[in-house]
């Protein structure tokens, strides 16, 4: 069992999407085979079970299998994070324990959201103490208000900060006042980080260290760029990237999301799959009209 | 393995609430008890995993020993409701089957929801589809926007209305024009409930057929009493009935949840025991403050 | 200057839209055509300036020469309220004043809104009662978030029930359960109106008093028929003429608003004419479509 | 008549409080006494009626005496931007024209929004068009969502940066990932303004030029600071300064809104005033907490 390097928690992180052949199962060839491109890029690391993931698409035992084959597909080259968060308090410090175990360096834990009004801050405050306490490696606090309807308001994040174990947070609010608000409140060290691409630059400039971001999947090292340039003070090149970024960033979340992300993968030539259903698999037209969008950002050489 | 009668599909059907121990395990003993009230009551039936079951909280396992349990106890004397809702198309299925098997005559089922932008129309549509052609026991959509974070519009309604054995509609989203144009657009016959006691009377008088209401747990009597007394013509009684109603309601749903509802149990006398964690337990000051809302509705005789 | 009845504060009301000619200025022969087909109706009222009547579009000129020419072209065969709601206190007294010396009996308050977050329930509250204080006419508060994009709450309404010379409200929110709340929690003969037709059966069911609703403009007879159906007990075939008010209720309210109901004011015969900049007309093909809808009501005879 | 310079839209403005006198009346000679400060200081311009200014809460006459007077004060020190959205296009361009003989050098205008609905893209860019057209200064797009409730979305805005005498856009919709698509998507040279102060740092890193922000009526050197540094390549302590913005630049807005200004204003010794009611003053215990926010970033000397 080993935990990430506070120094580490910085970068681009791909929140990895979950393979699966055409009989609807697991494919772990197909990850191993991804994983290659990615130990080989920019990314700082990897996140098993982002929202991309599909875990709550998954049983407990593929979620354990596929954490099993990243860790070991990655032989130690990149940072390897867990999204481990589930309804139940036991649950969550369940599956994180699991993951530690397995290998996973840090958590990534969504907020339980289904009760969204029995969610206050007091319930939520708890949730994630305990998580902490019982977890072996640092805990990531995750908003994700899309897909949960529940916001991690700036107060509760900034006061969960000062929790022992609780080490960063990826928000996908995409509210920019919130993350810097965060920045300016959470304790010193703290790891912000954007919860998509769309957002990196503006994050960085308030303080953050980096994105886990769908589509650092796509484009690695375009992501990573973003970073060092602006670490560089090349704030120019580094706008000019992200500004190149947006448009294939919606294209793989908010707009076609997973499916999207699954497509664009295999426009680049990785495995890509179908989604599990409910999910459907990109149509023709919008797969074709995705294949402009990443051919107009002059990012995959010919 | 039996199937609800159409002509069984109406009235008030109790969405009963998961009892734990004070371990945090589940009390099967506790949810018999309870049973015994409900099944001498007014109630048509009971729904096991509504909203208010905390099922996102339960194992698979837990799921099934919970239904059994109550289908035990019950002994055929009210219909008994399973909410089988999942993410994925397979496991609803899988548990669709698996309540028909324990003998839950109807299966409730809440819309995948995690990966709200892509549950399209057409995905959902897919997806309830699916369910119904593999189900033993007839399909009732749930649509519940305050904890999917999803609604489920009056034209997919309508449309599934006419697919073979999706016979009808829990709608919680409250909104009562939405209700009226999916009765008057929907298949003859097609069953809508109101998904709470506060919009009982209103969904009766557009032509909905009940109830699964939260409220009805505490008070099955007095929620019956609103359909038989708007069956016999009495609007005036019916009304004043639904407006005492009013308060009650809200306390046991929007404004303290699953640990509200089960604090009015204990008050009135039956079992409700903690929430699992996440949830956190109503405070004494709460408790007391529902206890006079209780009392103010003259329901409870001294 | 005279008040409506406390008894008269019942039935439909045609919230009237504000004719333009072609050249873009107020037409009051148009006006005066329209009134004597809406005042041989149904109808128990106009409201000049609902949300239907373009107010925000008009000079205070014009706001006055239109109340005036409604008053004199309705020659007191039905009841006339103003819509007198403005962004300052001050104006809004102003115009209820200048309203009520004009001849309407009643004022229909929009709450200011522009300053959102600066209108709490107390400068709410204090808002109405200067307004009341200082109005010759009966206030009737006016909720319309969707216009307003604020709500006024069950508590702030119900304790403003009780103030002198506040009667009523009108309710466009649709939120069925905030008007039984409202009924329950009001003074006593506080008098609720539905803001739309589609839930004008629902609303009488918990207590209000009817609607002042766009599509009465088109079916006012129809509308009163629900009422008067209602009120003998004939619930199923009240029921049926409301499930059949549905599709056109949409289609001149949220579907295409303004340019929508004056659209179908011109296809049964009645003034409409143009929408005021930057409103834009119905297109060919929707004009078709909403002629379709008013088609299939089977309420116009051929 | 004069028009700003294309070079000279960048920069901090601030978005002047109207004040009024004890009375509820426009105090010209208080906004001649703070603008002798404003003046004085690293603003690149003032806006008359930006949100803060209470424009839907002056009479037409008041806001031409208003306009009139900071031009006077001004005596060309600073660049003048008059807000003149109205609900109808015939209003926003009489007022634009009005203002351009007054002296603004620019328009911002807010769009039309009572009627969402009916508020459709094209309906929005036919009415921006036809205000440019009309209008003698060169108008800049304000998307203003939270008081409007209507958001202009990155297609529309970008199409209408196309549009001859539409130079930019305030953006007070906080979205950064909205306002990066802009700069991406817009015409070469548009220019896109923060809409308040808690985002300027992010909205330079995208390509933005500054911001139009209530805190820069109380601290307009430290805002214009942080574009200073940020142009310097100085991003650590441009992000320091942005920082300790926060919490003041939220009282000011979101918290407190135009009430909250007023206070601050006083508080540093500038003329406040009362808001028009039905705006009702900061309380007393609120105020000496803003004083106690805004001691916190030791902007204020003692």
């Amino acid at each position: 069992m080993s935990s990430i390097d506070k120094k580490d928690l910085r970068g681009v992180f791909a929140p990895i999407p979950t393979p699966f052949g055409e009989d609807g199962e697991l494919s772990l060839s197909a990850v191993r085979g991804n994983m290659e491109r990615w130990a080989g890029s920019g990314l700082a690391g990897v996140v098993v079970f982002g929202s991309n993931g599909e875990a709550p698409y998954l049983s407990w035992d593929e979620k354990a299998r596929l954490i099993e084959a990243v860790v070991e597909a990655n032989a130690g080259r990149k940072q390897v994070i867990a999204g481990t968060g589930q309804e139940t308090t036991r649950d969550a410090i369940r599956l994180t324990q699991k993951a530690a175990e397995l290998g996973a360096q840090a958590a990534l834990v969504l907020p339980p959201h289904f009760y969204k009004n029995a969610m206050t801050n007091a319930a939520l405050a708890t949730h994630y103490r305990a998580v902490a306490d019982e977890s072996p490696i640092p805990v990531i606090i995750y908003n994700m208000p899309g897909n949960t309807g529940l916001n991690l308001g700036s107060e509760l994040v900034a006061e969960l900060s000062n929790y022992p174990n609780i080490v960063g947070l990826k928000d996908s609010s995409g509210n920019i006042v919130q993350i810097a608000e965060i920045v300016a409140m959470a304790k010193e060290g703290f790891a912000v980080f954007a919860g998509s691409g769309s957002y990196l630059l503006p994050t960085l400039a308030v303080g953050g260290v980096g994105a886990t971001a769908a589509v650092s999947n796509v484009f690695p090292d375009e992501c990573a760029a973003v970073i060092s340039l602006f670490d560089q003070g090349d704030i120019q090149r580094a706008r000019q990237l992200q500004l190149k970024l947006m448009e294939v960033n919606r294209a793989v979340t908010s707009r076609w999301g997973v499916p999207g992300l699954k497509a664009a993968l295999e426009i680049i030539g990785l495995y890509g799959g179908p989604p599990r259903r409910p999910m459907l698999p990109l149509g023709e037209a919008e797969r074709q009209e995705l294949a402009r969008i990443i051919d107009r950002t002059g990012f995959v050489s010919q």
